[in-house]
C-alpha cells in the first residue's frame, strides 16, 4: 500500500475525492436537477471529534504487538463503505467500534488470535479491505462481548506462480492493485475488477462471492478459485489444487461466500489470465431497455462469452456520460490473449441488430492492445465506475441519498420483476424524498438471466437521511424477494441483508450451515449476526 | 422406459450385448492379445439360482403397494455397475441385498418413506439408474439395520419448460433418453451425455457430480443446475431459480455431490441448450501423448471452449478403432446453435499444429447438421464409448479384469503424475496378471489441468478376479492421491473410494459435512458409509 492514509470514515485516500470547487459544482447540479433551494456541504468527521467507548480487553502479551487500540484504527474498522456507513460516520456515531484491531503478519498469529478469542469469549471479525456494503464487518450494536477486528492486510504476497497451469498461490490479505502489481511482471493478471478493486482484498472477494470484470461466463470470483486455505477456530482446512473434481460436495464452495462466519481465508490458489492482447469493443444503443435486454439475452445464449456486456438504461447512460438520456446503451467487448475477435464481435453485433440495436460503424473497435479501445461511451463509463465511490461520499456530505442495490433474475421473469422493483423503488423515493432518480444497468448476464443493478440518487432530509434510505431499501428489497430475485448477486449478505436473505435461502440449508458453523466455531466467535443467528 | 427388462446383474437390457458368436470372436482376440491358452465364457446368474436372505421388514400399510420384496427387484438393487459389482454377480454373491425396494410415484411417498425409515431405524438408499461404479447404492455388508432401496424411476417427467430463460423443471428420476425425448419436441436438449446416459437419471447425475458431453467449460452437471428441490428426513430444501447469486455459500452446491447422504433430490430446474445446428470437428494425431496434452492445454487456455476435446493415447485410440496404435489422437469438435465455427476451429487447429499435431485436410469437417460429422475416428470412438459397458460385462464373463478409473490434476504436475499413475497401474497389472494394458485418455480439459481417464484390460484368475482388481485399484489410487490428484473427477466417491477420499478432503470439511448430515438426518438413515462414517 501507499504512504497515504485511508479515510477512516469513507471511501479511499484522505487526499482524494472531489475538491471543494468540484463539490460546489456538484451542489449546483443537484440544485438544478432536484429543484433544491440550497445544498449544504457538511464536513466529514475528524478523529479528534469522536468519543469512542473504552477498549474492554487486553490481548495476551504474545499478541500485544499486533493489536492496536488507536482511535484511527478502531474508527476505521467500525463500518464498511455503504451509504448507511458513511451517514453514520457523518453523524459521528461511533458507539460500537471494535475494542481492538489486530494486524497479524502470518498464519500462526491468526491461529493465536482465534484461540484467544475462543478462550476468552471475544468476537472476531475478519477484515479484508473493509469495503463491505452490507454490514459485513461491523461489530453488532447488540453484541455484549468485546470485539477484535482482524485486519488481514499484512498477508499481501503472491507466494508462488505456476506458469504451466496458469495459477498462483496468493495470500488473502492482498489488495487488488498490489495483487496485479505482483502478477504483471510475469505477464499474468487475475482480471478481477470489482468496483471496490482499489480497496478490497482477495480474501474479501472470496468470502463475499465478489463479482468481477467478466460480464459473462466467469462472473464471480468463485470461478477462479482452484483451492483454499482457511483457518477455523478448530483447525485448518486446505483443499487440493484441482482443475476440477467430483469428489463429494465441493469443500471450497462451503467457504466461498461464508463471509467470515466459518473461518479466515489465508491463502488461495487462483486461476490466472494471460494479459489480453486483442480487444474488440462496441457501443450499441436501443430505444428501450427491454430491447437491449433482449439483445443481451441473445448474446448470452449464443455461447459467445463477451468479457463486457453491460446494458445501461437511458438514465444510467446519461449519468455515466455514455449517452444523452434518451436511449439505452449496451457496452460490449471481447478480449483475448490468444486470437483476434472479429468473428465473435460480428455475431454479437448481429444479435444486437436483430433486436433493434443501432451500431454506428465507428462504434466497433478492434485493436491489438487492451488499452486502445477505452474512448467513447465505454471509456466514460469506466472512469465514472471507478470514481463513483468518492462521488458517493461527496453526495452524502450534501445530504443526498446515494446508494445501489443489485440482484439476479431469470429472463422469463425479468420484465415484470424489473417493473415491480423499479416501481417500488421509484414510489418509495417519490413518497419519501419528493424527487430522485432510480436507474438500472446489467452488470453480468447469464444464459438464463441477467444481474440487474439499480442506482438511486435522491435529496433527503439530512437529519433523516438514514431512516429515509432504510424505507426505500426495504421497499426495493421486498420487491426483489417477492418477485423471485436474490437479495444480492455479488454485494454479499452481511448483516444488512439478513431480513431478506432469511426469506430467500432454504431453511434446511440454514440449518445445515448453522450445524457446520457450530462444529467449526463452537464458541460462536466469528462474525456473529452475518448470514446466521438472531 | 421400454417393455424390455433390465439385467439385474449387469449393464443394460437383457436382450442386448455381444451375441454368443461375437463373444467367441472376442475370446479369440483376447487369447491372441494376451497369449492365453483358453478363455472360458461363464454364464451370467439367473434369478432362480440366487438364495437371497429373507426380507426383515414389513412396510407400513400405506407404503405396501409401492414396496417390492421380489427377488428380481432386490437383486437388481444390490449392486451398481462397476467391475467389482459384475464379478460379485457372476459369483452369485447376493448376501446383502436391500430388504425391500420402494418405487415412490410422488414426493409425499418419499416423505412417508423417510419418515418410516427414521422412525423404525431402516436404512434408506436413494437409487437413480443404479449405474454407480463406486459402490454408491449398495447396502453395506456390515450394516445390521434393514435396508430399503428407494428407486426414483417413477419421477420421470419434464414438468415445465421456460423457453425465454432456456430452462426446464424436471423430475429427478428421469433417465437420460426419456429426458431428451421430452425436450426434443421443444427444440431443446440438456446435452448431458455421460457414458451411463441410457441407464442413469438426472437426480443421480446431480447427486454424483456427473461429467457429461462438454469436454471444456461446462464439464459437470453442476454447471447446469439452476435450482434444486431436495427432501431430507427433517424437511424440504428448495432453492430459488437464479441465474447467479452471491447470497452466502451456494445452497445447491451442498447437495450437488452429496451422494444421497443428506436427502433425496426430487426436482431440479436445469439450464438447457438449443439443439446444435453447426458443428466443426477434427481428428488430429500426435507422435506422443504429451505433445497432444500440450495442444489440449493450449486450446483450453485459449478461451475457445470446444465441446469435444478428447485426447486418446495410442493404445486407447487403437482399442476404440480410432487409430493404428502408433499415435495419440485428439478428437476436437465445436458445436453451436447460433453461429458457424470456422474461426474457432481454425484457431484450435493452429494450436494443435503449434504442438506437432498432424491435421490431414479431410480431418476437419464443418457441417450444418449435428449428425453429419460422426464418421471417421470420432464416429468410431463414439460407438465404442456407448457400447463399452456391454462389452465390459462380456469381458468379466471371460474372466478378464476390465475397469476404468479417472482423476484430475493441474498441468504442471501432469507429466510426472501420469508417469506415476501409469507406472503404478502397469506394474500392478504385470505383477498380478502377468499381462494387460493400461491406457489413458482425457475426458475433460480445463485451463489449469486435464481430467485423465485410465482403462485397464488384463487377464485374471477367475477365482481371484475381485482380489486381483482390488490390488491394482489400490496401487493406482495410492499413486493418484500421493501425487496430488482427486480420487474421482466424475465417478463419485461412494463406498469404494472412501480410503482415498478420506485422505483427500480436508478433515475440517468432513467435520462440517458430518455436522450438516447429523442436523438433516439425525437418525443417520441415508446411505450410510458413503462419503462419511466408519
Amino acid at each position: 500500500m501507499d504512504n497515504r492514509r485511508r479515510k477512516f470514515w469513507g471511501w479511499g485516500w484522505e487526499d482524494e475525492g472531489p475538491t471543494a470547487e468540484q463539490q460546489g459544482k456538484i451542489a449546483d447540479l443537484l440544485k438544478e436537477r432536484f429543484a433544491l433551494r440550497s445544498v449544504d456541504v457538511r464536513t466529514p468527521p475528524r478523529i479528534e471529534e469522536l468519543s469512542l467507548p473504552d477498549c474492554r480487553i487486553t490481548p495476551p502479551d504474545s499478541l500485544a504487538s499486533i493489536c492496536s487500540a488507536a482511535a484511527y484504527d478502531r474508527a476505521g474498522h467500525t463500518y464498511g463503505k455503504s451509504f448507511r456507513d458513511v451517514v453514520r460516520a457523518f453523524r459521528r456515531n461511533y458507539d460500537h467500534p471494535p475494542d481492538l484491531v489486530a494486524f497479524p503478519r502470518d498464519e500462526n498469529q491468526i491461529i493465536d488470535l482465534l484461540d484467544w478469542c475462543t478462550r476468552d469469549g471475544v468476537v472476531a471479525i475478519p477484515y479484508g479491505g473493509g469495503s463491505s456494503v452490507a454490514g459485513g464487518i461491523e461489530p453488532p450494536a447488540d453484541e455484549y462481548r468485546p470485539v477484535v477486528s482482524i485486519d488481514l492486510g499484512g498477508l499481501d504476497k503472491v507466494l508462488e506462480i505456476d506458469r504451466v497451469s496458469r495459477a498462483a498461490r496468493i495470500q488473502a490479505g492482498v489488495y487488488g492493485p498490489a495483487l496485479e502489481d505482483q502478477l504483471r511482471p510475469h505477464g499474468y493478471t487475475l482480471r478481477h475488477f470489482p468496483q471496490s478493486f482499489e480497496f478490497s482484498t482477495l480474501g474479501g472477494w472470496i468470502a463475499t462471492r465478489s463479482g468481477g470484470h467478466f460480464a459473462t461466463l466467469y462472473t464471480h470470483i468463485d470461478d477462479f478459485v482452484e483451492s483454499l486455505r482457511v483457518i477455523t477456530p478448530t483447525g485448518i482446512a486446505e483443499s487440493r489444487r484441482l482443475p476440477g473434481s467430483g469428489a463429494g460436495p465441493s469443500p471450497d464452495r462451503l467457504f466461498i461466500g461464508s463471509e467470515g462466519i466459518l473461518g479466515i481465508i489465508t491463502e488461495a490458489w487462483m486461476r490466472l489470465q494471460d494479459r489480453p492482447r486483442y480487444r474488440a469493443a462496441a457501443s450499441v444503443t436501443f430505444t428501450s431497455f427491454q430491447a437491449g435486454a433482449d439483445a443481451v439475452r441473445a448474446i448470452a445464449q449464443a455461447g459467445l462469452y463477451p468479457s463486457n456486456c453491460r446494458l445501461l438504461d437511458a438514465g444510467e447512460a446519461q449519468i455515466a456520460g455514455a449517452g444523452d438520456g434518451t436511449r439505452s446503451v449496451l457496452l460490449i467487448a471481447f478480449e483475448s490473449a490468444d486470437h483476434t475477435l472479429d468473428a465473435w464481435m460480428a455475431r454479437a453485433v448481429e444479435c444486437c441488430r436483430d433486436h433493434g440495436g443501432e451500431v454506428p460503424q465507428d462504434a466497433v473497435k478492434t485493436v491489438e492492445k487492451d488499452e486502445g479501445a477505452r474512448g467513447g461511451a465505454a471509456g466514460a463509463w469506466r472512469s465514472s465506475f471507478v470514481g463513483a465511490p468518492y462521488l458517493r461520499d461527496a453526495l452524502v456530505a450534501m445530504g443526498m441519498i446515494s446508494e445501489t442495490f443489485e440482484t439476479a433474475i431469470t429472463w422469463d421473469r425479468f420484465p415484470a420483476f424489473n417493473a415491480a422493483v423499479m416501481g417500488a423503488a421509484e414510489k418509495a423515493v417519490k413518497e419519501i424524498c419528493g424527487a430522485g432518480s432510480v436507474t438500472c444497468r446489467f452488470t453480468h448476464a447469464y444464459p438464463d438471466g441477467p444481474a440487474p443493478y439499480y442506482s438511486i440518487i435522491a435529496p433527503s432530509t439530512p437529519s433523516d437521511q438514514l431512516e429515509q434510505w432504510s424505507e426505500i431499501k426495504a421497499a426495493a428489497s421486498a420487491a426483489i424477494i417477492d418477485n423471485g430475485g436474490t437479495i444480492t448477486h455479488h454485494h454479499a449478505v452481511g448483516r444488512d441483508h439478513r431480513t431478506w436473505y432469511d426469506q430467500q435461502r432454504p431453511d434446511v440449508f440454514a440449518r445445515a450451515l448453522s450445524a457446520a458453523k457450530r462444529e467449526l466455531d463452537p464458541a460462536g466467535i466469528l462474525n456473529p449476526g452475518v448470514l446466521l443467528g438472531d
